[in-house]
């Protein structure tokens, strides 16, 4: 346990990150079948998912949270401005985590250094990205939340998956890194459902990642309507999540385990183009990918038909904003590709920001093949990064968000 | 049987009109199982489908074919210009009606005045929209073909949907008016896979259609890959097609007799929205829908959601146009809502051709309550129609589009 102590003001406070993931097999929460045996408040998923948690030098939460018998309530500052704690998915991480620590303390198990649970809690947390990256900031936040937490009530890390479902129900693949699976389990009541490491961040160091930004003017028109209700209306979700994703699972993770490129990219591109499917299979529909997705599709498929090999893979979440698989060796063609038919308002390190990439040229004969009109500014910037570690634990308490005082200090509204 | 005879030249001549149709139930024709019981080259659907057979007093295409002893060879012009006679489709169904004329004959079926199944042909068709428009002018086309061959030979109505679907799937259903639907059949030789009415165009007068031209220059990026390989690569399609669909066609065929527009609205665009899913689970993804077909579907779930009832469905092919169905009494003020966002270019008739649309104000209320950022010229025009007739023979000789030389008249470049 790390939990430096500020004795007059008998404060115990933890500061760890967490990082973001994405996913490679998708998945959804929902109860597809009304009054079926899964529970919607559980977040529950209805098929199994995997998925690569991102490097935090590039992408990463940061969450302090201060415990004292001095403070007068529980109070969260998200990215330097003060939310509503009592938000119910965040409500139900606190009560799960203080539930799981005073079990552990009533059979014995709990360390001495740990801090009363009865405590209320100030959190801070700021993200290293701008929401407009489109990367799900609440994966990483709630599994840094939790993370957090469980660091300064002493709560094992097995038992965290169930809770950081609770806020964001991929937010428990972020608790570890590499490539993680989250197992969509059988018991009705979900204890069963939980995320495991299938390898670890080092696996498959030729592995690289980008994510292009799509350019925020460039947003589709968005669906009136809530996933939520809508999903529970597709007719080929059932089809998906009962047969296609379970052979997608045993697949993906034997390609990884043999740093099969070539499949996995196939594989990858192959679910998020079916996730996507189910959300125009819904009822009304739901359209996350816009005209700037479609042509990062297009140029995906353009430059691996050129090379009669799957080089470059692309994924989509819940917005139009690409991520990027392929490795070491096809990163610098690629991004040139991308600033050759994306034409950027800026260049350089502004253009490319995380881990640097070579520069390179590219030959007529492959912009010849791929045939594309340039499209100027329709990618804002690249964040380049890899596969990293799960949440970590910051040491140096000079990193801590909260001041003595269990307040915000006024350098954390980002970092 | 109608066919003027010139004396002169000894030439036959037909001249007929066929309708355009666009499905309700989509399908897809295709071989799903490599090696599979049904015969791609025969065009056999892997599901059956339904459809409205649009009027041609809006959309139609006129065909002459005249057949003399004296002709050198078979030759056919679309639309004013001269094309390959050799197109493999074309030369099965000139084939396939010749050798059910043939057939015909033996059996001493045939009346006398039917030409002679050896003589060569002229074949001249235009169409009276544009291809722009982005409606299936195959179906039109080929059924119009074939019906008019059926005339000149003598081949029975029945006979045609097998023939005409060599053509182009879809123009099996343009053999008939108002509601057709293509039966998917069990035989390998797909003799039983016909197109039947199920409801004349009599049968529901209330119902209107609207084309909605999108902007050419709003076209989406289109695809690589063709329709045909990738299509094989879905997984759901076979779900779709052995699941979903059998239940979609028999309620499409009881809400269309029992004429329940919102029960009829709500499928037609869940098999639309379902099509399109498909097209985006294939590999490489093929996308039709652009952004400005996304805001129209958004448009449409606004405006429905407002009345809190279907009012208004959309339905799109293999292309970002609209279709439209709704209700006469409906039809001024959903046009005055295209009209408010996606404010045109060009005004009154010119922009709303076809069959006429009063004019009509929209509440603040409602505009408020679609709360859509106008999208200026999105819609280039739209075209107003409504259910129609099957192919017919046009019996004044004047509008035979080849003249006595059997060569195409100046005026037949477009009607």
């Amino acid at each position: 346990m790390n939990m430096p102590e500020n004795d007059k003001e008998n404060l115990a406070m933890v500061t760890c990150t967490g990082p973001v993931n994405i996913a490679v097999i998708k998945y959804f929460v929902i109860d597809i079948e009304s009054g079926g045996k899964r529970d919607e408040d559980l977040i529950l998923p209805i098929n199994s998912s995997l998925s690569v948690t991102l490097h935090q030098d590039q992408l990463k939460t940061t969450t302090t949270i201060a415990c004292s018998r001095n403070l007068q309530q529980d109070r969260i500052w998200l990215n330097g401005k003060e939310e509503d704690i009592s938000n119910p998915r965040l409500q139900s991480c606190l009560q799960e985590i203080r539930r799981f620590a005073r079990k552990r303390r009533n059979t014995g198990d709990s360390t001495s250094d740990v801090s009363s649970v009865s405590h209320k809690v100030h959190i801070c947390s700021v993200n290293n990205f701008p929401t407009a990256a489109g990367l799900a900031s609440s994966a990483s936040g709630y599994a840094c939340l939790v993370y957090t937490l469980a660091q300064l009530f002493g709560v094992e890390r097995e038992q965290l998956s169930a809770v950081a479902r609770q806020g964001s129900g991929s937010a428990c693949r972020s608790l570890y890194g590499g490539f993680v699976q989250w197992k969509l389990g059988e018991r009705s009541d979900g204890k069963d459902s939980l995320a495991e490491q299938v390898e670890s961040e080092s696996h498959w160091p030729e592995l690289r990642v980008l994510v292009l930004v799509v350019s925020a003017e460039q947003k589709s028109v968005g669906s009136t309507f809530g996933m939520h209700t809508s999903v529970e209306t597709s007719q080929l979700l059932k089809y998906r999540a009962d047969v296609v994703v379970p052979s997608r699972m045993e697949e993906m993770i034997r390609v990884i385990r043999e740093r099969d490129f070539p499949a996995f990219g196939e594989l990858t591109m192959k679910d998020s183009n079916q996730f996507h499917a189910i959300c125009l299979d819904t009822y009304p529909p739901i359209f996350y990918l816009n005209h700037i997705s479609h042509r990062i599709i297009s140029l995906v498929h353009r430059y691996n038909q050129y090379y009669g090999e799957t080089r470059v893979a692309y994924t989509f979440d819940a917005g139009p904003n690409a991520v990027i698989y392929t490795l070491e060796d096809h990163l610098p063609e690629f991004v040139q590709v991308v600033r050759h038919f994306f034409p950027p308002e800026v260049n350089g390190a502004e253009f490319v920001k995380g881990l640097s990439v070579c520069s390179t040229d590219l030959s007529e004969e492959l912009k010849r093949n791929i045939n594309m009109e340039p499209m100027p500014k329709g990618i804002h910037y690249i964040i380049s990064t890899k596969a990293g570690p799960g949440p970590c634990v910051v040491k140096d308490p000079n990193h801590h968000l909260l001041g003595a005082d269990g307040l915000p200090k006024k350098s954390a509204v980002s970092h």
